[in-house]
């Protein structure tokens, strides 16, 4: 009597430090859905929730992850403290602040010491749905399929470029 | 037969991201010294050892300590992070860092999510010192005496100000 | 015959440098009041009341503050002069400014020099609500009731945290 | 029996944070010797001297002062605090800080509150200088001999600049 | 058969860079309204009329003017201008400017090299006020009536600043 | 007769803009030596050789590259050039640049729009190290002994960290 | 048999590196409309469209163009790519980005390394009209006619300023 | 009887603002020299000498000059001063600043308004090279002999990138 195969965990988590930044996040997600990648979205706050975090970033390689993406903002965290308690891959996307429109993100992101990499990407939604096409790259070194649908979205979005203005 | 008294936990907790933050930081042992406040000073890396900052974070308050100084450059976390894990007050010092001369530092420290304070002082030596200063007037809400020696530091301050440059 | 206990000031003091800045500090109050520490809100401009200015910082002990927060906004120099003028505890809350967004405010209050220390929040409404979490921190130190009113909050803050984005 | 004549007040009164600030604010000095017009120079620190800021502020008119010079680093609120305890013109020099070159000290300095003016100049040596220049074109409104001098120094100035780089 | 008196020139001059500075620099010519400074108030564009503003800036003196007011956004390059022909004090206003929120018009502003000073007031409408009030301050040098209504002004400033927050 | 293996082409490409960017770059270099990634450095010019750039950019995948590191400085195009010719993953190194301390170098590399990520590291050495670390962490998700030295590496370095300062 | 004359190509290139920059860019078409210069406009994306870029800046000596205004917005790296593959005179347009206000672009297109020039201009509208005048300039180096529509337009714009504020 | 030939005028003017620019810009100087492009260089301080400014700029067509470079650190209004009395392409450098390492002087020189233009290069030396090469590019317009050493120097200059760092 055959069992149903053992579902497969997606791999790529998408997390973000609160609620309000899901507009920003969702980028991230239509971007892999786009490209036929499964994904995970949670809320994980550094700050509000310390023991998600830990449990979500050391769990995170059982739980079948390859690639997690994490966005927040202000002083920002949760990118580089998931980093620091897993291996796999990080890419942080610094969400538009309020005062200082993602300047504090950005730095709070990208300027980890030596160590701990976060690949960070541009502040707000095209950074978000960048982290989307740079898990999928990453995920593409092995996987043949995807990086033939990633070279076609490359395609296809050149040729959508009108000639002219208009 | 009369016991030892058991010996009295040390009120405030240095930490700091890595032995290069020590010359930093030291300003806020000097100043604890001072003031006659006891202190322990310990390495914390949020990033390097994150379980290191749990077990600190979460086990302070059991320790003793009364309030916690943290400092830390660049992508500093690890304020915030101890902030997360404990309600005592958290003052963080952001340390001068080499391409950004601490405004990574200090964004990363000062700007922090409603809901989890980081009491933050200046870039720098003079915001290591401010630390001790700080936390000793915490403890001085409930200790005379060390008000009493923390108005008289104040005092000699004022008065060692020299009424004209030389 | 007995007499009636002599009213308990209130331990905390918030000051702000013009009604302007009562939006961004009333998050203090709230904080505050969800916390059951009392508090007394005052507008002292260190620019346009310099008397008033003077006669809250030195007063402040006497009145029986024990920690004060100071909010404002622009070359915010509120919170430096009260902390030059008392021993205790000062937190300030850099006012979002118009042209330059509180980068202005931040600067001109967290760059204290070593001798008179100011624990500096975030820019606007985050740091104001956390100045208020912070004090609450500090009377802590010497409350254990407020300690574990303050843990249930952070608690329920904790749990507040949806699971997943919607 | 004739009396001597009083001693007249020097009409500038150079003021300044602390000790460090002086080889900075020498060059407001050295501007209005070159000028002929008197200054007395003295430290008034507004964050560890505060009764002397009051002191020196609201005396300043008292002691015959016409225009004065203030220069600070980092949260710079001496100018601004003088300022706002006396109606006299005040310039402020932000001298050059640490950590951030001196743009805490601009930004603490000329972001003033519409109300009490602070007329700022560069940072650093060049904002002294010119903090002694524009004080003597502030006298020299009413002091015909004065503005002669000071067109002369202007007239050599020009007269000193090269027609070719060597 | 007697003359009328010569009428006398208004002592400050307020030039600005284009008609869209106006509503800015409207400030400095209120608060001369409430002062009873006389001021005269035009376009003079450093950079589209640069003749204008050397005639401007070279006849000031003979015009009568004792201060020289001047506005301007982005590289705003009319105040230093105007000071370089004039010995007379030019109090500069950083206009708020678009995409850069005035730091560009502050810094070329502020940053005048060792020589030709500009007293630099705020950015925007704070500014315009203080450049207004700081030219008052410069007249009451020599005019004690002015600095009378210059003290009642400041007395009914301190005065009407409420005690609470509403 | 058994032919010799095919060599097996580096997974790793350095590439920066000059000579200069090396000094930095060897950081990137280092880390992968010590995690047994191959790797091949070379100089590629966005600016000064765009043809090198083109054929780089475009053979990478054919040149058997499973990631690409790409360091520069100043207006800092060759991430993003390379990225957005291949869909390999593409790290950025910001070099710290002379006037702006590598503010302008981060920046240019990554406020990529919506389409073409670079995954950009800190500033400077540790960028460029942790670029390394993130091109090991991205190929260990098809290596599983390389996610093995990586683990390894990171409990070294976690263990490395002193308790105490000294 | 007489043949037609063959058209005359435009001597002026507006790139941009997308439909939303055209707004912006809009005002170097006008600009140039006013001036009586011909240009062709165009969208070539450095990064959606790399062989576009390619093509372009090296055919754009052989099309006929003279000068070329490239606009572009965050890493803005149209300007100086196609200043890399053209030894015409590239005019780099800053277009203001949504979260830095234009900084990022500013600083991606000016800080160019020696040895490829862009002639950068203000960030936004300003910068795109002061482009399509500097190609006009440039151009009237070798075409007395357009100096004198030059040297008319400027006349006119010069007596277009207003006396005085309204 | 033949008569000598009139002595052709230099076509590239180099201003700068004080003998302090002439390291910086002796870049531009040399980078001309090496295209064979005859350069007449100056000290023009807009500040300190108007009246040789005024001169300059409105007899540089007059001169013989097609093209200006303007060099200046600090409130860098020399660039900005030429271009609005001269109709000629003017190119300008921001000279490395003390305290802002050129941040004032970029943002003075570049954020000019719609109407008068200023090719705005890199800060510092490598912005001064450029400026010689822009200008060298403008003439090459009209000059095709200049152009055909324009485009040896970019083929050596790609020649001479190595393959590998070393």
């Amino acid at each position: 009597m055959s069992e149903a195969p053992a579902p497969v965990a997606p791999p790529v988590a998408i997390v973000m430090g609160s609620q309000s930044d899901w507009p920003t996040m969702q980028r991230a997600a239509a971007m892999l859905d786009k490209l036929g990648v499964a994904y995970d979205a949670r809320i994980v706050s550094a700050h509000r929730t310390p023991d998600r975090l830990v449990a979500f970033a050391k769990g995170a390689e059982a739980e079948g992850f390859k690639v997690i993406i994490a966005g927040a903002g202000g002083a920002a965290h949760l990118p580089g403290m998931v980093a620091s308690m897993t291996h796999l891959p990080v890419l942080g996307v610094p969400v538009q602040s309020k005062a200082l429109s993602g300047q504090d993100s950005l730095l709070s992101i990208v300027q980890m010491p030596a160590g701990i990499p976060v690949g960070t990407l541009a502040i707000g939604e095209a950074g978000a749905a960048n982290a989307g096409l740079l898990a999928a790259a990453i995920l593409s070194t092995g996987d043949a399929e995807l990086a033939e649908r990633l070279k076609t979205f490359r395609a296809e979005q050149s040729a959508s470029v009108a000639e002219r203005p208009s």
